[in-house]
């Protein structure tokens, strides 16, 4: 690019690999650090080093962590008779924010697509039978995979593995989000909404 | 923020003080970058602090470079009589980016904004009239600060600064943007666009 010297050049072309920034985002994100004081323009430098250097996978149940056991997995005020299945590490963060679950969390580091060439065995899935297996406390897994054609497909794997082991598998509800309208709600979702009925 | 180790925290602190990134789009990014081979994602932080190190304003017309005098300000090749004046580097950029106009810049960094409290004193102006008063070939000063009050008002500073000099003092035109809709342009444009309206 003229007018632009090498090392913004560098910074935008950096800066527009990042998911959803596109080349005029990342001229002014570019601008913007240039605009900020030395300390915090190298501390976002920084961080990213060091997350990048800290983050770990957790050897028990697969979260990202600086300690190995995870936070969650020494924690031991956490009920050691649930255990939550997930896609990835964002999903336990989205299930932390909510701050009512208590239980366990491993994570699967994906889901079964064979469209992909992804099956169970490259899911983090043989240690959750380990920590199953060693648990006699084990009562309940909650499948919280995505609602999509993948996430049930590897929900009902999961369920057919893990049930001859007399633990109950559960599926997280689908329905209308709080706050949604019916109107505006896909048929699938309504479908699933009403099927998922409950009685008041 | 349970569930979010230490390092991954930072990060998502640190990339939400970037513009246009709130909580959710630092977390997305944040994960994203774990989720880059360690190369790529060095190669940010990186980016990030060459920039920082590296790039300083061009002690002869104000923009951002690595060099001084800028690559813009050492091309022989570009016209000695045009000057064009801009708020800041982004817009050189801007300019630069069309790739038709061939003459010198001129960086202000800031407008004068009386309510801010910045004066013309606050402005890179004094050594525009040093550049313009060595230059015997200074022919135009084209003012191409933002279409604002702020713009505006700097533009009319300039010109009253410059035009005793014998240098003509432009303005870049307002009006409807290419590829634009009447019905949809605001009354200020188009009375802009009207008012500056040319002879076919």
């Amino acid at each position: 690019m003229s007018g632009v010297s090498q090392p913004l050049a560098r910074l935008i072309t950096e800066l527009s690999k990042l998911p959803g920034v596109g080349g005029k985002t990342a001229q002014r994100l570019a601008f913007h650090i240039l605009s900020m004081s030395d300390e915090d323009a190298l501390s976002i430098a920084d961080a990213i080093t060091a997350a990048k250097r800290e983050l770990k996978y957790c050897s028990v149940c697969g979260n990202l962590t600086d300690v190995d056991p995870c936070a969650i997995c020494a924690d031991a005020s956490r009920d050691d008779s649930v255990y939550c299945v997930v896609e990835s590490p964002k999903d336990v963060v989205a299930i932390e924010r909510m701050k009512e679950y208590q239980g366990r969390y491993h994570v699967l580091h994906g889901v079964i697509a064979p469209m992909s060439g992804v099956g169970p065995e490259d899911l983090n899935l043989e240690s959750l039978i380990v920590r199953l297996s060693g648990n006699d406390a084990a009562r309940e897994v909650i499948v919280a995979t995505n609602p999509n054609i993948e996430g049930e497909a590897t929900a009902m794997y999961i369920a057919r593995l893990i049930k001859p082991a007399g633990i109950k598998v559960t599926r997280i509800a689908h329905g209308v989000p709080i706050g949604g309208d019916l109107e505006y709600t896909d048929d699938v979702t309504l479908a699933k909404a009403i099927e998922g009925r409950r009685e008041l």
